[in-house]
This record gives C-alpha cells, structure tokens and sequence, in this order.
C-alpha cells in the first residue's frame, strides 16, 4: 500500500534491534484516515473468504481492526493482555512472548465471543517473530474457530512471522513488507 | 443517544458494586458501526469547538476516539497505560488509580504529541470517579494544551467523575447517563 509505505518513510523511526517506531500514526497517535484506508484494503483483499469474525489483540491493533470491522460491518474482538491471569474457566488464553519488550504475557478471549462457527480475519499492527498471532491461532485451536487470513498493517519479512502463518497455510496479506533496515533505512520488498 | 441506551439495556451485566460490563459491544468486543454512530454524535455535539487533537486512554477508549477522530478529521493520541515506568524524561506522566481493579497505574503522553498549541478533545469509555480524566487533565495542564470538551461513552451520574469536570468548566457530553443500578437494572437519567 503506497501511501503506508510512504508514511513509514516519512515518519518511522529505526531502532536498533530492528525496531521500527511508528508512533507518529499508529502505535501512540493514530491517523484515523489512514486507518480508514487500510481498513478498506484489508476488506478488498479477504472480501470472498466469508469472515464473521475479526480478532486482534489490545492495543495498537485495535484503530486498523476496528476501521477493517467498519468496511466489512463485522464485529470485532480485542485479545486482552495480562501480566498475569487466575480464574480462567471463562476464557480461552495462551502466552505471547515479546521479543522487544522481552516479556511473556498472557492473552485472553472470553468464551462467549468466539465460536466454532465463527471464520476469523486476525488483524495487527506488526509481524516479526510471530507470537502475538501464534497466540491468537492457540485461542482459535481451542474455540474451533477456522482461520481464514491475517492482515498485517508492517511486516518485517526477515523475521520469522510469516513463515509460521504460511506454513499453517494460513493466508497472509501486509500492507507494507520491509526486507530490511540497512544503513538504518526502512526498505521495502520489491523496492529498486 | 437512544441506539446506545437500548443496546446497554440489551447487553450490559450489571454486576455488584456499580460495575456495568458491556464486553458485547465496547470493552472485549466492539461493535465498528455502533462506534462509528457515536463517533458522528460527539463531532456535532464538538464541532463548534475548534479542537486540533483526540485525546484517550488505552485500550477501551481507543475505539470511540478513533472513530471521532475520522468523522473530525483529527489526530487520535491514546495515553498509554503502565504498571511502573522508568525514564520519563521525554514523557507527560500522571498516576491514575482504577476503583474497579483497585491499583494505581501510570499514564503517559509522549511530549512530541501534546503542545501548548493543542485544544483537546478527551474520550473516553466511562465516566466513574473521574481518575483517568483527572490523570488526562494532568497531562494537558502540563503540556499547556488547552481542554475545550469530554465526551463520554456512559456516565455514572451518582458518581464523582462529573463534578470533577464540572468544577473545572469543562464541557461534558456524555451518550448514555446513568442514575442508578436499582434492583439490578440499568436506570438512565431522565427516564420515566
């Protein structure tokens, strides 16, 4: 998506460690138009695989989720994160690791919001080693929910994300995939 | 706003000591179309306002400022929400104690996203004792940001949130006004 990727350029931050700061529009303010656009690319792009279900997980994947909820007229749910969690009967959790924040939180979903009837669109902010949707695929596992796609707002391609939604077979569409961050410069797969 | 009053009636659990879940459609699962409804009804209610910037709270706020923030064509800032924080050399901070889940979180605002030329629009999910709206107020008093409204999802009117906002001369326009939990039930103010 052009306009992404020239947002990224214009106002993302590489930190070391491979870490890209998109506070500016996304992970602390939010452009709501910009959401608004991705939302309807995300909508194109899985309008056949019949979602019922969008998921995702609090905080900064709930402004792209919602505005994909608003095109699609579906609702949402948001995976709640937990240091820690006692009294689980109601909920479907599983741990997430953070590889930037390295820490190990405990997502959740209430039982009553996701059904084996339901197909999901799982949509985040970012994908890079994967575990924040690993953890939500383990929450759909245990409600039999079928997973029908994940839509990911910045993909960095050379982490390991992709490859466990792909080999799951599971179909996965970024808006803005970055091949790397050489000389600390954001570049973006297919660039020259 | 007679669509949200009918859905709280429809949805919301009451439960002991004056806690409204609404996990249907605001706080775990969100409704887009309902959220984007409340997002028109705060823009013309703060039309006349001049605001330049959304103000909320991670993470239930997120959804109807975002939404106001796409009707308005404004920039959404979520305060994010911390259990302790270290370096805050570059951050507006204000501690805020939940009622509800009883502890004391800190809130903080990066400086870059708050300055002395902003007039705020808050938005939050709820309105109780007025602790996340007085940690907000901090926030802007700090940066030197000028508070021109609030807007509230559901207030508690027999609580303390209001008069906190009231005795400061802000304005506060709330969707869904509450006056009690009698017997169980949701009375909105008003009502017959």
């Amino acid at each position: 998506m052009k306009l992404l990727e020239e947002r990224i350029k214009k106002d993302g931050v590489v930190l070391p460690g491979n870490v890209l700061k998109v506070n500016q529009f996304l992970n602390h303010q939010i452009d709501p138009e910009l959401m608004y656009k991705m939302g309807e690319e995300f909508a194109r792009l899985f309008k056949d695989e019949e979602i019922t279900k969008i998921i995702t997980v609090e905080s900064s994947g709930i402004a792209p989720a919602v505005m994909t909820g608003l095109v699609m007229k579906l609702p949402v749910v948001f995976a709640r994160k937990h240091k820690s969690l006692t009294l689980v009967d109601n909920l479907y959790t599983s741990d997430v690791y953070s590889y930037t924040k390295k820490v190990t939180n405990t997502i959740s979903v209430d039982k009553k919001f996701l059904t084996s009837d339901d197909k999901v669109l799982v949509i985040d902010d970012f994908l890079a080693n994967g575990q924040a949707v690993q953890g939500i695929f383990n929450i759909c596992d245990a409600a039999g929910a079928e997973i029908k796609g994940v839509g990911i707002v910045i993909e960095k391609s050379f982490q390991e994300g992709a490859k466990i939604i792909h080999d799951r077979g599971v179909r996965l569409e970024s808006l803005a995939v970055i091949s790397s961050f050489d000389d600390n410069q954001v570049h973006f797969e297919g660039e020259e």
